[in-house]
């Protein structure tokens, strides 16, 4: 695990590295999701058929729905302890996105006109939750509540069945949130089916979820036919921390990130070289123990950096270019830093706050944007699953007011029945 | 210009086409577009400028900047009557905004946890104007006015100067809105500038505004690596009416979206027969009258529709359907169909509202969702230039409390880190 010094005469290059560490070059993957989604729309649930005999190896024939039985009996299956958390972390998350609630909103002049905003809830989402290993029900947890917060009625869940199966813990989720439309469909098959309907599934209006390099590319193409939330790569967590941090909560949170993915990346930044040095040797204490120590230890060799700052305004200055999707700040007095903070998926504030609290239970959602993109992505929300209406009354006084502007600018820019249309009812008064 | 009656029999295939209007195959397209980016990529200033000798036929070489004398000049050589008009628009469009700011929230828990949103303005926002005959001064007005009101610091304009001049009302209008970064770069060439930067043009966080075909496509390419508004395609107006509308204003109306564009629609849905063709009548009378009506006849020849419906309950239902960008409502009591409106981009109400009134000064945002896209598309706002970070502090007891069921659902998807990462804090107790 490299630490690098700002005050290094090569530092600003080793920087620039990180700072550019998303490489979602897609060109390569395009022409092969083009051809599954294509196909998807010409033969529907034909094609669909046929990508899963090839990809996850089962026959789907008339199988893509996940029946309501399948989902009870594996909630039922659960110990009481698993049952208890998935609650916990259900109420915890939906009474965080309550407060993300948009409200429709009027606003009223003296002359009568009346403008204002409208939220409708879309009529239907489509969920993308990835199957395999990386199987999560806190992922189905963070992408189904903010839709059902949201108030969206029809709500459609793929995710791929290896050999036809889907794993326990998911199915049990899905009965937990009360969903009816669970399809075992992956990949970028998943994303062609919602986005234009199949037979089986009916198309959406919005896509979200997680998933790999064809997930992502599939998102990206049917974009603008479908709203979708955003392109995310590999995990990543940036650490701020001065020596007022346990360095084995540092180290062991550096890990946590470490062990999703041997291409998540890990970063350090503190003003306190001993700091460094002492966690850098923590992890290296830490990684033969752990479970996915083999994932973890590539992740850490190839991903992560621990960086020596000046003191710890520099070290803020450095956190705000690498504009990570988990941000710790594991210092005294956390929220004393929250104001310089521009650019960060979700802020960890305290020695008692690990990442990991975020990624389960502690409320806001954790599909957060990655690769530097939480410069302009945010978190999923609410708002992922509502779209908006503006809304003009302008009353017999409020035109007589605004006509002659109005006409003066139609006129300006050549439109002559824009003016007319105004002129029209002005002249009625 | 067709009229179809909902008990046609074929009315459902011929209602059907309308629904599914929007055609935004960009694959013919994307080769282009792609090559012009990745040589802005490779070469910077030096492949816009070669870009621009090759479509805009001038030599941009140390000249792609605008001057803020040009600005200046222009806006002083202005009638008043249009400088008058120019900030009543401002004004409007400015205080509409200002009701769309969010603002940052915190909330707390008894044992002292905090959980929150942070919201901040994106670093740098790029607007993409169009230029030549569809240079309008209102798309830079309802572009620049919601990034002002989020707080961007740094607004970047692009706009296509045709031999190397821009229009004079346009660089007036930059000069209102005290724009100070403002280049002749158009099309495909000024969204890749933006998107990644050259010696000239400093890379943008998000990029939003209008454009054809080539525009549209650079916009959903560079997605991801730059947030964007939303693809938008040709321009096009639903108005729900009956017999107490003035047939004039609704001729008038439905002919102000015609003239935009060739490729405009216009759809009029009512209850009665009668006024359909007294509205198709007018149209026809008013025609030959407007100046643009070249471009007016071939959209309605080609892309109108008059829908009579069996009642107003069906009339919205259709309408809902189409999913149009701007709506009227021309009925008495207008305010009684409102919460029926699943989808619209904008929806004028009432006798007294043209849809002209939006595109200049009601105070919504005239950039706005076509082609069904308001199923999911919301209007250009304040929201599109901020972004936000999760906010989460969690105290001693609050990890006391919830340890136990983060470490079992850690578990339950085993990751032993994330378990021992929430474990080291929870012994510490």
């Amino acid at each position: 695990m490299k630490i690098l010094k700002s005050t290094d005469k090569n530092f600003q290059s080793e920087f620039d590295k990180l700072v550019h560490r998303s490489d979602n070059d897609m060109s390569s993957v395009i022409p092969v999701v083009k051809d599954i989604i294509d196909d998807i729309k010409k033969r529907g649930d034909e094609a669909l058929v046929e990508q899963i005999a090839k990809f996850d190896k089962w026959d789907a024939t008339n199988a893509l729905k996940i029946s309501n039985d399948e989902m009870k009996n594996a909630y039922n299956s659960l110990d009481e302890n698993l049952k208890k958390a998935l609650k916990i972390a259900y109420d915890r998350i939906k009474s965080y996105h309550e407060k993300q609630i948009e409200k429709t909103w009027l606003s009223f002049e003296e002359n009568g006109t009346i403008l204002g905003q409208k939220v409708t809830p879309v009529d239907r989402a489509g969920l993308y939750i990835p199957g395999g290993k990386a199987a999560y029900p806190s992922s189905l947890l963070m992408n189904a509540i903010p839709a059902i917060v949201a108030g969206v009625k029809e709500i459609t869940i793929c995710t791929p069945a290896v050999n036809g199966s889907v794993n326990n813990l998911l199915l049990a989720t899905m009965y937990l949130l009360g969903i009816k439309n669970a399809y075992k469909v992956g990949g970028a098959s998943a994303i062609g089916a919602m986005a234009y309907g199949t037979q089986s599934i009916k198309k959406v209006d919005v896509i979200t979820g997680p998933g790999n390099i064809y997930v992502a590319t599939a998102k990206k193409l049917v974009f603008g036919d479908v709203n979708i939330d955003m392109i995310a790569g590999p995990s990543e967590i940036g650490v701020l921390a001065d020596n007022s941090a346990n360095y084995k909560h540092i180290a062991i949170d550096l890990l946590s990130q470490a062990e999703h993915d041997e291409i998540a990346s890990s970063f350090l930044i503190t003003d306190d070289e001993k700091f460094a040095n002492l966690i850098k040797d923590e992890i290296n204490t830490v990684l033969p123990t752990l479970q996915r120590e083999k994932i973890a230890r590539v992740s850490i060799e190839n991903k992560a950096a621990i960086i020596v700052a000046k003191d710890m305004c520099e070290a803020v200055f450095l956190m705000n270019e690498l504009a990570v999707e988990h941000l710790e700040i594991a210092t005294d007095n956390a929220f004393d830093y929250l104001h310089k903070i521009k650019h960060a998926g979700a802020i960890f504030l305290g020695h008692n706050t690990p990442e990991a609290m975020g990624d389960y239970l502690a409320g806001p959602n954790h599909t957060l944007p990655t690769g530097g993109s939480a410069r302009f992505f945010s978190p999923l929300s609410v708002s992922n699953f509502v779209k908006k209406s503006s809304i003009i009354s302008i009353s017999k006084n409020g035109i007589d007011e605004l006509s002659e502007a109005c006409m003066v600018l139609a006129e300006a820019e050549g439109l002559g029945a824009h003016k007319k249309s105004v002129e029209l009812r002005f002249n009625k008064q």
